[in-house]
């Protein structure tokens, strides 16, 4: 089958030391300190085969996702940016939706025919932190597209118990659009595993800020907005993207280079501040010095954007203000999956509006490309 | 009567412009910031006077809080250290007990005689914040001992529904020691809202990190232990606080310069990491660092240790770690008050086991001095 392939250089950084973990399992947990020389190409590859509790899917719609982007781009040296869990050479791609083709002889709730979405965290359900609850924080995680092989390939084998129907969207989604939106549950389930699971949400009628209106800032807004938000206020560089915002739900997108954030958030509030602000431009050194001042008493911060460093916190603010912070990861768990669907069919979100650009699987580089700018929507690469 | 006077020069730091309100109400919200050349002097005061919803309480007992020593300390500049709500001239000390030797014509549920302590922070129950239930983030706050005159004093006057009865204590703390129970509430508190209110709580059998022993970081330990931690790890630079840690219920203490705490937490907790790491140190920009390194999935930090500059923070571990961050002011409502009491009246914890000096409300300036040091217990003065 054809799939696109990314293969990097295991060559640690000078000063980084891989872990005996990382040595035998040839997964490193610091992408970005490890990888080098990342190249992508779509080519042939072994049709997966399934086990016992697995089916085989064809792949309908895979979106690009920021990460992917990460794995394209590389610092001076050569290597790739993204920090997190990775296994080299695999095949790329996790925000996907198809239709089963083969069921393993074990799979009781999923027949051949089914159209379904999957989650991209393939937690093990037996250390501990799955069995307190918390499956995004599985210690023998594997990441489809990231450490075992994802979806920017014609099938990809996926357990079944990660996998979610999308029957409910048929009505509001007909034909390959079904596809298209189910491709987008993934995204939505990070922003909402962060905002509602995580961050344990907000009250109605109170005020949310989002810094980023990248796909995960997008689907925050709409889903804050769904969620009975008062004023959803956005901050993003790119007027595409602001554009976007204002579609999906946001009540105000503005330029953060043009206005001071904080003084806005507090302006269009009244002085009372946001009851949650989250960070999902991945650049907390910039963002977070500005939420601190916006947080209303009570008020929240929530990270969604990755970014590997070390960012100055004014730890007083959140005395003063009755504050929190919390850091969010993964999608999985939580009832998260399924009610995104929910909110999508009973059309609560569309995110389908933010998807500006459709590929096909030969041109998978090319979209990967088409992402660097971070200035666009969602990015889809589609196999009728 | 007779009373310790705070007395300091209103001088706003080159670069610090006061706000209006600041100018208004005379009022710094930084005191750092603005207040200048502190002197402190046990001098006769008017005695108060008391309004209709007030008592007039004989103070018994007033402890020296870290607070107080910022107020003696200045930095190169004169400049207090203290960086909070302050409005100088006014009568020191916060942490008291007393008993009612007048009531006013509204009071209902004290008489003559009773025995009390009360909160600190003088919350209006009018403002947003209040009505929200967050009296700590009171608009028009009032502190006792930092804009309003405190109980380094022969006499106080207090808003009845500021005030606790200490009867509960009367068979375990016979005669005086009573009130130096009762004096010790307040500090308590602090640490009950940071460990249970704000970052609420650790599941009992789960492990507790405790960076600072000083009295709040004692409190925390004290309650931490008592609310069923398996193990309440602590890290304190002097070895008298540190016994005074392991005294009240720390399962271990060590020196912080002398370990690598992240490493000894994930040593005795056997990997997992601390449920709770609690920040009562005032130094994040040493403890912080360490504390990430040994969240438990799903750890908390809560910062009640006070400290006005940004330090660096690495967001993705809160995100890796599904972890959180809690920041704790104050000590009033959600039932604080009266639960610590019943604390101690239940012998969970004993707190009276820190007092290592006692003085005279005549020697105040002298305990305020003796506590410079950071190393000992608790300093009370007692007026028998």
């Amino acid at each position: 089958m054809k799939a696109l392939v990314l293969t990097a250089d295991w060559d640690p950084r000078p000063g980084y030391v891989p872990s005996d973990w990382e040595k035998t399992t040839r997964k490193a947990i610091t992408g970005s300190s490890v990888w080098r020389h990342p190249r992508l190409e779509v080519k042939e590859a072994p049709q997966p085969r399934i086990g016992p509790d697995e089916v085989l899917l064809r792949v309908r719609a895979c979106g690009v996702c920021g990460s992917d982007i990460h794995f394209y781009e590389t610092d001076e040296q050569g290597y790739i940016l993204y920090p997190g869990l990775t296994r080299f050479p695999t095949i790329l791609g996790h925000e996907f939706s198809g239709e089963v083709v083969e069921v393993g002889s074990a799979v009781k709730d999923l027949k051949v025919g089914d159209r379904v979405t999957a989650e991209e965290m393939i937690w093990c359900g037996h250390c501990r932190p799955c069995r307190d609850g918390f499956p995004n924080q599985c210690l023998n995680l594997e990441e489809i597209g990231f450490t075992i092989p994802g979806a920017f390939a014609e099938y990809i084998a996926v357990g079944a118990k990660y996998c979610w129907k999308l029957d409910e969207l048929e009505e509001r989604y007909p034909g390959q659009r079904l596809f298209e939106a189910g491709a987008l549950v993934e995204p939505c389930s990070v922003a909402y595993n962060c905002v509602f699971v995580r961050a344990g949400g907000f009250p109605p009628g109170g005020n949310v800020a989002i810094f980023g209106q990248g796909p995960i800032g997008l689907a925050a807004a709409a889903e804050c907005k769904a969620a009975g938000a008062a004023r959803v206020i956005v901050f993003e560089t790119s007027a595409t993207r602001r554009e976007l915002g204002l579609k999906v739900g946001a009540d105000y997108a503005f330029d953060p280079r043009e206005v001071v954030p904080h003084e806005v958030i507090l302006e269009l509030t009244r002085g009372l501040g946001a009851d949650l602000l989250v960070e999902a431009a991945g650049a907390p050194e910039v963002t977070v010095p500005e939420m601190e001042l916006a947080l209303a008493v009570d008020g929240k911060i929530a990270q969604v954007g990755r970014a590997a460093r070390s960012v100055p916190i004014y730890l007083e603010r959140f005395q003063v203000r009755h504050a929190q912070f919390f850091g969010s990861q993964g999608h999985s768990g939580n009832g998260i999956f399924p009610h995104v669907i929910s909110m999508m069919a009973a059309g609560l979100i569309d995110l389908t509006k933010v998807i500006t650009a459709r590929y096909s699987l030969d041109q998978t580089v090319e979209a990967i490309q088409a992402s660097t700018g971070r200035s666009g929507g969602k990015i889809m690469v589609c196999i009728p």
